[in-house]
């Protein structure tokens, strides 16, 4: 009401990075990407352009999963999309306020 | 060129009722869906409107994957697509003759 940032908690920042740190230590992981509540990259080890381009397309596939999900149980709430390739296996994970999409490497030695 | 059934051979049938029958054999498996190479159920322990509901959202998801991948990287291929929501999990396993779809509990106990 009186300042825009009770809109966006500063909390929101603090919660982005606790989240980027936590998910780009663990092992494997080759790329993290933080998207806002609009699907937005907001923080990421990606450039904006790859970045931007991946987000896009999981956005996409998670609206057309949870539009689909809906019609078969109006109740139930994805948690957890994996798409594994050859290459890599890409997980997206939504939260309350943001998505966090990672990246891993599909073989433990790939670039190792 | 002299039958019908030299463009679809018999293996196919036999190929779906042994994965079919693989999968349906596994812990915590509840439905098991093969699709055929046009994406139509072929063999399933759900009813068939079902069947086709759930077929048709997970095609859709994986063209829209597979046009996006594409993009990224022409050389890269989908091995397998996993959705995990509070109720199930479900698992989209291409194949060169047959794609399978597997529903799984989400929880060991669910019905148990």
């Amino acid at each position: 009401m009186f300042l825009d940032t009770q809109k966006r908690p500063p909390r929101t920042l603090r919660y982005v990075e606790k989240a980027f740190k936590e998910v780009k230590s663990r092992k494997n992981v080759r790329d993290v990407v933080i998207l806002n509540d609009r699907g937005n990259p907001v923080k990421s080890t990606m450039d904006q352009d790859d970045a931007v381009q991946l987000a896009g397309l999981f956005q996409a596939i998670r609206g057309r999963l949870e539009r689909g999900m809906s019609k078969i149980d109006p109740t139930d709430e994805l948690l957890m999309l994996r798409v594994r390739t050859k290459t890599n296996e890409v997980i997206l994970v939504p939260d309350s306020k943001i998505t966090v999409l990672v990246v891993q490497n599909a073989h433990d030695n790939f670039e190792k």
